[in-house]
């Protein structure tokens, strides 16, 4: 039951919350002994703050979930890869995985040769299609 | 009267109320049109959050203070280079000139080979010796 999808799903359904806020729809949770202890999307233009992604509201959630800075033993699912800010914000978290949706060769932090803490393990490509069709929908729709 | 030495002693001022706290000593300000719109300190103990470095809540409250999520002709003076997360946040908030203190080889942004905005100027070694000392103090009483 608690699969990578099944998480997945989970994030997906905060991208589309940050649809209809109009903001770029990107999700994410974080879970640990698969407990969902974090959930957010996108608000950068909601709080007027570019600070605002989806990934770093759940890492300062999920650390006062469990009243520790660190992230060990969790995983993130997030829709879209992380962009440099929140992959540097995960490694400091020593999180133990990052389920990743659908690639940003663009603005991710892979292409980047950016590595998160070495402990951790990064899994991409679940639920590629759907992650990745919400945002391009989203861009095309702003043209 | 305005110049960068006058605005990284006030940074170099935050970060010193980090150390009364026994936080990694980094302080930072951003400055608008040669007025103060943010300051703040490391609080990543404090607030037990890793995403709580001086840089972030300055980008968030400066932001916060101009009513848009960009700062645009705005400097931040910081008495240690950034890191991956805060180099991250400032090339997204197009801030237009970064005043950097004391060099931070390891976990700074410039030896990853990362830049920020194309648009901003980035400039090092203002008050090095202090902005470098007090953080060598602190780990040194660490140990």
């Amino acid at each position: 039951m608690f699969t990578d999808e099944y998480f997945m799903k989970m994030a997906f359904q905060e991208a589309e919350l940050a649809l209809e806020k109009d903001e770029v729809p990107i999700g994410c949770v974080i879970v640990s002994n698969n407990r969902v202890i974090a959930k957010s999307h996108n608000l950068t233009e909601t709080l007027n703050d570019v600070t605002a992604h989806a990934e770093m509201q759940a890492i300062t959630s999920g650390a006062n979930y469990l009243g520790g800075k660190y992230l060990q033993k969790c995983t993130m699912y997030v829709t879209l890869e992380p962009c440099v800010m929140c992959a540097g914000a995960l490694s400091w978290s020593q999180i133990t995985k990052v389920v990743i949706g659908a690639r940003d060769e663009q603005r991710g932090f892979i292409n980047k040769a950016l590595s998160l803490h070495p402990k951790t393990e990064v899994v991409t490509g679940i639920m590629e299609n759907e992650c990745s069709q919400i945002v391009k929908d989203f861009f095309k729709n702003k043209r």
